[in-house]
């Protein structure tokens, strides 16, 4: 098992990474107060609940569950009400921890969720999908979707600690490895052309789910993510590197309908995208764009999107939080491994990316 | 006018406080980005909306409103999604400022939203109550309510600046003007003797309206509480002081319904019960408690509630955030102008209290 500190002052907090990790043992000295609240989905909670459920039971623990339907369509704000529903109908107070179990839309979810509780409780993550164990378990953006976009209410909060076990990815489908990893290749493109490297002798085996390697690449990931985020908590500056593929990727997603691509598929070919139009800049080569295609594709994630007008491609951009001021800032690759936040592209040459990364079907 | 400063490091911030201030020179230096959602209720913004919409907009502010209905009831998770739908729909952006131009009830609401759209944006607060003016101006604390619970979800949010003009509370019925006036009297019990032999010589002339010693009420009611702030930001010991009388009086409101009593009502009830409480334990005199029922007498205010079945009291007042781990703890007075937060008292005592302040009807 490896151990990362995710550095932000007194909210320092570790996150564990490893295969059959010990829940009772890890949770215990993060575990404040005695009611616990697990919220998770209907796929994860009949594969995984019962043995949080008996270790906090051990830990002498009220414990009471919130399962909820699984799928980001219904990250909204009347799904995030049946937690509260549960919270308050269990009588819980302050002092409770609200603890995730399940992928991103139950961290973000359960993480929001006790941002507002009683204006802020105890919160754990128990990641079990590798997009929420290299994206969610780091950074503290919590949040639910409105009808006009994604995550537009939120709340920056913290974990006590984070559990990100490999062995609970066994039962995680193909398509959803595959989206995991493409925040794994985000993390190498936008700041680590070594890790690019890495991931280019071993993406065949990380497809196959080799335990170790797997960790190697979430722990590689955090730790990237973490000394971002450890910079710059609320995002004014460095932080928006992380949204590499991401103002592409939400036009795609918000287009098609939550749900219908995966957030991971989304930002891959958004960085399709990102690095086409950085080539058409004239910042990285013809070459450096076919690299970022295959690596991309040998993780299983589409490199194109179905055809969609650009005049709602560009108004989806627009609504995406990334807009300051209403003038769109986006990610861009100066080089492989060395990401940039600008504001100084040509709209032109942009509409063009967009353009030639669709099917024509 | 007087200013006031809440020292909160970086989140430091101004109070305005005076009669016909000037929203425009006032605001300007607060207010970032180009972007400024009003939201109001149907109350007051045909009396004060369009003068700081004409501030606004010579400014040359990009303003849009959202006008809730008026009452505490309508202080739920549905109407705080009117205010993500007019800033979504107007498609404001993480640069805006949200001004709440209300009670505290849009106070809270506005302020809330303002803490999770886009995971924080700026927020200002225009007080148009006196209980807003001496409460909600100070502490950040916003939030909703829960059908099981008054102020369950919410967060802390501090104002970039806020103006509370006494040309305002011209129009507020005298019934609210006595519910804020119940606030001021309890800063004077919980923690400054002198501030109420202050108020024993001019209650009648503030139930009268004197704007200068309304002015001066709001200030020190805000000086006070700004200083309890300063040290207590999240209400880890000492910011639990200014619930003094709360815990009952949240079991009043409750229990009645909210908006049937003013939430001042309540606590000046409350207040009586922490009083009388205060003197069985033998903390205080007979005498004591009849001084604090007459100041609260000459407000205008209740001193006893309706008959209330003992266990539903004590079921709401277990449901009130005060509540650690179970057991339940109070704000008591050691004397008056000094309270304590305690749960070292006998519990049939308690319900003396509580049983001896409401009305035979």
């Amino acid at each position: 098992m490896q151990t990362l500190y995710v550095e932000l002052g007194e909210r320092r907090y570790p996150i564990f990474i490893g295969s059959h990790l010990d829940p009772k043992a890890l949770l215990e000295p993060y575990l404040h107060g005695r009611q616990v609240m697990l919220v998770s989905n209907t796929t994860v909670a009949p594969l995984y609940l019962q043995s949080y459920k008996d270790a906090l039971i051990q830990l002498n623990k009220q414990v009471a569950e919130c399962i909820l339907p699984d799928g980001e369509q219904y990250k909204d704000i009347q799904h995030l009400n049946l937690i509260f529903d549960a919270l308050l109908e269990s009588g819980f107070n302050r002092d409770c921890t609200v603890l995730a179990l399940g992928g991103g839309v139950i961290g973000d979810m359960a993480g929001f969720a006790s941002a507002c509780f009683q204006r802020g409780v105890n919160f754990i993550q128990v990641p079990t999908t590798l997009l929420s164990q290299v994206d969610s378990s780091v950074g503290g953006k919590t949040g639910i979707n409105h009808p006009l976009g994604k995550n537009m209410l939120g709340a920056f909060q913290q974990p006590q600690v984070v559990l990100a076990d490999m062995a609970q990815l066994d039962t995680l489908p193909d398509r959803e490895l595959s989206a995991g990893l493409a925040e794994v290749i985000k993390y190498a493109l936008l700041g680590d052309q070594d890790f690019l490297v890495w991931l280019e002798q071993n993406m065949d085996a990380l497809v196959a789910r080799d335990a170790n390697l797997l960790a190697e690449a979430v722990y590689r990931s955090c730790a990237h993510k973490a000394r971002i985020v450890a910079n710059d908590e609320k995002e004014q500056g460095e932080r928006a590197l992380l949204n590499l593929g991401h103002t592409f990727g939400h036009a795609i997603e918000s287009y098609l309908g939550y749900g219908v691509w995966l957030h991971g598929e989304a930002v891959a070919t958004g960085m399709v995208m990102a690095a086409d139009l950085s080539q058409r800049l004239g910042w990285i080569s013809v070459e450096d764009v076919e690299r970022t295609k295959k690596i991309i594709q040998r993780a299983n994630l589409p490199i194109s999107c179905p055809k969609i007008p650009l005049d709602e491609f560009l108004a989806y951009m627009a609504h995406d939080k990334k807009v300051l001021n209403g003038q769109l800032r986006l990610v861009l690759l100066q080089r492989l491994g060395q990401a940039v936040i600008t504001k100084d592209f040509d709209i032109e040459l942009m509409k063009q990316s967009i353009l030639a990364n669709q099917s024509v079907s």
